[in-house]
């Protein structure tokens, strides 16, 4: 079969080389000319993931339109503060309606839309079915060819057990299917909120007993304002749930991780994201999530010091030590909320 | 007031460490005479706790019986496999009933008990309570008093309240109350089975997706076997859940995961147990938690693949790729039946 892969980043074209070593042809789409003539004539994509070749199935594109041009499933891999963008540029490319693979993770702020409802609101018609794929995955280690699960969700799990079957292979890459699309999505986005905590609280030299506990109570409070939203408890004991946490956390790939470190080490927010270069993902979903439980009444204590320490200027030495200093709680109370909301 | 604590290792000393900050005058004993005047003269004890001094209210003991005299309130930080042997002597020592506060975790092979139900076995009526402390928490980081928070649990809740009280503190140790005794005591038991297996996958050089992905369907097997025994399945979403799986799965402190990543490097399991030096609690309890699924028919591919590892022969990287290779499945299927058992 031959697909679109739209954004040639670390991800996009890990998960190309994916399609590729199971036989299919992939259209991998970048804007840069440049990265593209790399792709096709040095068969490199050295920015974003040194060192590898890619597999022989993979043909750049540097025209939109070129690469979508007769394909009926299209994965979107684009930073998720893209995704309006690119959807417009991709509606007037197409004539017929498209399956659309989503790689991207976030809520926007202000909407508060998942990304599966976005592309829904900029396809109207022109969208067959949404597909999430998400869970824990570090594009170079998958580019490795290193063993990796991921979950794959959708309105519609006949679409879902179609992108299962295009992605399934047996040595490396095992797909899951979970029917809970809202669980799926809230899970992904949210975890960066708690990667950014848990790299202050290693920043501040806390220490591995202090960030497991971080990062058990921010589960918790990412599944309450899940459930309230109407995911499945359960979704957040997954991949796409603790997996995806833990792999974003535990990792010094993690973009919010490195962000959250810095702030931890006394960084001023503005040079902190100006020293990265790239996207911190995290600072965008924390200000939707904040928006979002206040609107709800939900609970998010990591979430709102969080909130705080990016956009009110409070200390984080200061917001991680309140987190620490409420009162005694009985656990289970705690965690009643989550399925008792 | 003034406590006893039996078991100079790194966690009884640190805990000691916590007790004495909050006031109270610890006993502390050791069955190691020098060990015991290192403590009281030079206030260290470098073998477990390098670098770190001790606070006033500690005092070794190495007469268990004259530790005893007159407490009321026992803390029992002895290596699982000696918790029977340790409590006949304790027995010898005392008249009145005591509570004892257990801190070590696994479950005994053959018969299967938990910790709290070996020592309800051997006290009989010279037992008050028994309460449980879990949850994540190297003892390194307690004693330089980064942030820390475990869990207490007990049949009788009046006596975890009670036991709460005597560590929480409001500086670096917060204790939170469970009342699921079995889930408390089967999460911190099985994790070591899970941090085995996650130091195999790191062993075999798998990286960060796979291991994230053996943590989440660990959990999952976990909660399963400890709702066939009558545990709440919440509890494996806290503290002494995947709370303490994170802590001891990410950290190169820990002896179980330092055991897996040498076999996975291809050691035999012989040399690794005696290149230790310490006991390897997750092959004890691989072993219980075996026989017990088995028992219970309850679903464990983790643990069946980690025993045939240790147990019979099995190579690991062989046993890692047949977890990878299962047919594909919907995740929620797996999920709900960690509720549905």
């Amino acid at each position: 079969m031959e697909l679109a892969v739209l954004g040639a980043g670390s991800w996009g074209t890990a998960l190309s080389m994916v399609l590729a070593d199971n036989g299919h042809t992939v259209r991998l789409w970048g804007q840069r000319k440049e990265q593209i003539a790399e792709i096709n004539e040095k068969r490199t994509n050295e920015k974003y993931l040194p060192g590898i070749s890619l597999p022989e199935g993979i043909v750049g594109y540097s025209s939109l339109g070129d690469a979508l041009n007769g394909m009926e499933t299209v994965v979107l891999a684009v930073p998720t503060k893209a995704i309006r963008d690119v959807l417009r540029k991709v509606r007037a490319c197409i004539q017929t309606p498209i399956t659309i693979v989503s790689v991207s993770k976030g809520i926007e702020p202000d909407t508060h839309k998942r990304i599966s409802e976005v592309i829904e609101e900029e396809m109207g018609p022109l969208l067959t079915d949404v597909v999430i794929l998400s869970g824990p995955s570090h594009a170079e280690e998958v580019s490795l060819r290193h063993p990796t699960t991921v979950t794959v969700s959708a309105k519609n799990m006949e679409a879902a057990e179609r992108i299962q079957d295009l992605f399934m292979n047996p040595h490396y890459f095992r797909v899951y299917t979970n029917p809970d699309l809202i669980g799926v999505e809230i899970g992904g986005a949210l975890k960066n909120i708690i990667a950014l905590a848990a790299g202050i609280t290693d920043g501040l030299g806390y220490g591995d007993n202090a960030k497991a506990a971080l990062m058990t109570r921010g589960l918790a409070e990412i599944a309450r304002l899940g459930c309230a939203l109407g995911a499945n408890p359960l979704t957040f004991s997954g991949l796409t749930g603790i997996g995806d946490l833990i792999v974003t956390c535990t990792s010094v790939h993690s973009r919010n991780w490195r962000a959250g470190n810095m702030l931890g080490k006394g960084k001023p927010l503005a040079e902190v994201l100006e020293n990265m270069g790239m996207v911190v993902e995290g600072v965008r979903t924390t200000k939707a999530a904040y928006q979002l439980a206040k609107k709800l009444g939900v609970k998010m204590p990591i979430t709102e010091v969080l909130y705080d320490v990016l956009f009110n200027g409070k200390d984080p030495k200061e917001g991680a030590d309140s987190l620490m200093a409420r009162v005694k709680t009985h656990e289970m109370e705690d965690l009643v909320n989550i399925l008792g909301k």
